[in-house]
């Protein structure tokens, strides 16, 4: 950028650029606007408008777990506020986003102006507030020391894994600037060479008496980027492993060591005693959640547990500190290749999705052409809900990515977040999976699919209603109905522009059809597929109220 | 309700119901179904389920700006961060909703349990502190004092005219209970007599010696219900008055003082002169914020106002604390009218919207129709952005009410509050209008309106983008650019079972034909207006960056 005209706004669009955001996801408003010139002009950074600030929270978020960052601009108040629960699924989840946030004049701010899109009292720190509960940092930019600023949120977000927050007001965006001089310091983790000695000393001591280890992989894996060291710890000493829900496809599901999810006490009885009754039970980046373990049902007995985390590690009660995940996996690798020749081999496949009982046409038959028809490669989404419990049935390919947001559990999420995903990976086949109630909160960002020229397979399933809510509670229940929508008209309507293809599916054989030929299409691949409003999930994650 | 399952949740129903809550907006989620069995059941309370939360927020706000007061149903964490934005909006512009969130059980809450919606942290307490920002009371209902709780909550909103927060843990919900034995005791507004008696002498001091007075009514008149005796004032001493854009329907703009919208420099001259020079001022329930001001362009000298508050009344610079609005206009109209016989009569005809220019159809032409298709008791609700900005210049008919949230100015704000305010006035013709950037908001909603069989009379202004924002800033920028939908097919795809009334406009006359008839329709009358790209607010409220 010519440095005559470089300002505040400029310096933040080359440190997002520089730690990997490449694309801006969000909405205009009158105090971005100018900020939003500095982006047009960037060659680092591409503007992706949305529709509303929740889908952009959403799309980043999508982005942010493809690309291991993302970002979103809104406007103050209005803007903001309408995407905090957006962000809040990031902090939850553990996906890095930055939410920048244009802001009134600072020279307003300290008038006490009654401007709009506050709330009239003069305060202009209640956003912030409100964000900080769902930020690892957050800066108000001022003229002074916005470079140190600007860079303490980044560093924070990388090294926490977790949203921050930057309000930038207006007259501070275009403030003259120095572009930065050196790259962003990244926080390194604690380490402590002592703690993991003794760590080290005592998972040999664990594993040299250990006859079965086996292994469960969470989210926090991915997050914090040890997929590679975990996939050679199993690879290596040949160690069985699930996945959690939150966190399936961190490890590569066409290992001979897969065994399926791990979600408590309806897993499959192999699966499930292969995970509890090893003698040590190796949990790679696991956070235990309501849903993830059919409301805490997992049998994990804790004299069993290795429990590898960001920054610790936990051998049954012994806490090691100051020992960074990646350096635990390389220390348990180290070790456990050294009596992994006694471990017995696994001999468990995973479990098919069942085959379906009847002629007709339900979500077994949806579900297990799905998985027939997927490709190395493959990004699949599927919303909370119906989608995502048949989905922890699923086997992925190659290199395929699984995103759900089972944990904070927002419904609507997957539109969006399959847009940015697709985003962050056009050369990927994103395949998303959504049922109609969570459809209705958030189908207008189909219509970005559309403007955006991207080439996305979707699966609106129809069955009529909030079905996880009548599994939950109120099995015929009014209040778990929604309103009948014509979905392919509807798809339709969302571009005057562009046309997706289409398709009705009503019988067998048709996903499978859709899927062997989609990642090929130029367009948008969109599918109505017409289940029962009383279809049962595909995969029994004891979805009960408690 | 039958007393044997009386429980805390219908304790809170009954006590919604009282203060005139009749029907909820909401969505469904697992921490609210069981309360929602209990609100099925209920016989006082009508469900009004919402494609989205912040739709629902929205939808409460519209509808309590006709019943005053309005009430929204979410869920925990994901639920309500989708509605804060509505409900930030509902305190800015001092709208009473009392949004009531579905929680996680209590025993989860005290046993730190990681459940789903929650941040995984143990704390339950976020998103309550979050909401405390945007909130007059909040209550995390617990076993005990639910009763009190509930009965501060419900009072201060009333009394504030503000929101308020309840927290209804899902086994909290079901706990037995005690219906209310006595009617909500209301906080009466803070009185003192002496106040009163030195701010009646100062105001007889004053008025005595006044050649001419004039009025400008604000939000607060509406807010505190003091229009009745606003009304009076205005009429038995002929003060000429004007409103400010928030707050505009307040008094009858049909009567013969009626001036028309005063906003700062670019009212025009005429009725500028009438406010600005008069000796004294009355500014009732009048707050000034940036739009509303042509960016804080009023001249109203600090000596000539006579302001009233809900709570106080300030002559130029002496302060009256304790004397309610009520209060102060009834000491106002009675010293007044002693003296309004030597006052001038009123001589000034509101503007009418200019007339077009040329002969290509422009906004000109549709809003001067919008004007003479207006009926009496119509409620006509306009998104912020050119839509606003030229209802300013619309006369309202007799008992007509506008709808605008335009210090708050939430884009999108005007399809689902159209739609609470519809459920609210069943009898009366809501007519909206709305553009297609603020429309790709909250579009789903619209499918409530065909859903429900509600027939409002809608006009999507396509104009290709956000234009308001071309104003402002980037009049060719491509990130004030959206995607081009097909709106007509797209309103009959929101319903499979109701077809909307469909028009495309692009010439004069027609929208005059559809207002003339459209109160007599059955169905959703939908319009989609198109107006070009650069069309510029046919009133100028100079919307200017600052």
């Amino acid at each position: 950028m010519p440095s005559e005209n470089y300002n505040i706004g400029c310096y933040l669009i080359d440190r997002l650029s520089e730690v990997g955001v490449k694309h801006l996801f969000g909405v205009p408003g009158d105090y971005n606007l100018r900020f939003l010139d500095d982006v047009e002009a960037a060659e680092n950074m591409e503007w992706v408008g949305c529709c509303n600030e929740l889908n952009a929270a959403y799309a980043a978020d999508g982005y942010s777990r493809c690309r291991r960052i993302g970002a979103l601009l809104t406007t103050y108040g209005v803007g903001e506020l309408s995407a905090v629960n957006g962000v809040a699924g990031s902090f939850a989840e553990m996906n890095p986003v930055i939410h920048v946030v244009g802001g009134p004049a600072y020279k307003d701010q300290q008038n006490f102006s009654m401007m709009h899109h506050s709330l009239g009292d003069g305060n202009f720190h209640h956003f912030a507030n409100m964000s900080e509960q769902i930020s690892c940092a957050v800066a108000i930019l001022r003229p002074l020391h916005y470079a140190r600023d600007i860079d303490r949120v980044i560093q924070e977000v990388l090294y926490q894994s977790r949203p921050g927050y930057i309000l930038l007001p207006l007259d501070v965006a275009v403030l003259p600037a120095e572009p930065p001089l050196t790259p962003l310091v990244r926080r390194v983790r604690e380490y402590s060479e002592e703690s993991c000695r003794l760590f080290a000393a005592a998972i040999e001591e664990r594993l040299k008496n250990t006859k079965r280890v086996s292994a469960v992989v969470g989210y926090q894996c991915d997050r914090f980027q040890c997929h590679k060291e975990a996939q050679a710890l199993v690879d290596d000493a040949h160690i069985p492993f699930a996945h959690m829900l939150l966190g399936k496809g961190t490890l590569c599901e066409q290992s001979p060591n897969y065994l399926g999810c791990y979600y408590g006490a309806n897993t499959p009885d192999d699966v499930r005693n292969c995970i509890e009754q090893a003698e040590t039970i190796l949990l790679i980046g696991v956070r235990f959640h309501d849903f993830g373990t059919g409301y805490f049902t997992h049998s994990l007995e804790v004299s069993r547990r290795v429990e590898i985390k960001p920054d610790s590690v936990t051998i049954g009660t012994v806490h090691y500190q100051q020992v960074p995940m990646a350096k635990a996996l390389e220390i348990v690798h180290q070790v456990a290749t050294k009596y992994s020749s006694n471990w017995p081999k696994n001999t468990i496949v995973p479990h098919q999705i069942a085959q379906p009982t009847s002629d007709k046409y339900s979500a077994y038959h949806f579900w297990r052409e799905i998985q027939e028809g997927l490709k190395p490669d493959d990004i699949i989404v599927v919303d909370q809900g119906t989608s995502s419990a048949a989905s922890a049935g699923l086997v992925l390919p190659k290199g395929g990515k699984h995103i759900v947001q089972c944990m904070w559990g927002s419904i609507g999420f997957s539109i969006p977040a399959a847009f940015g995903a697709q985003v962050a990976e056009p050369n990927r086949r994103v395949v998303l999976v959504v049922g109609d109630g969570s459809a209705q909160m958030t189908a207008q960002e189909w219509g970005s699919f559309l403007r955006y020229g991207l080439r996305s397979t979707v699966f609106l399933v129809n069955n009529d209603g909030y079905v996880i809510e009548r599994v939950i509670h109120g099995w015929n229940a009014v209040y778990n109905d929604i309103g009948h929508w014509n979905w392919i008209p509807l798809i339709k309507a969302l571009s005057a522009d562009f046309q997706p293809d289409t398709h009705l599916i009503k019988e067998a054989g048709s996903t499978k059809a859709i899927m062997d030929k989609s990642d090929k299409s130029d367009k948008l691949v969109f599918s109505e597929v017409i289940l029962g409003r009383h279809e049962i999930p595909v995969v029994n994650l004891s979805w009960k109220p408690n």
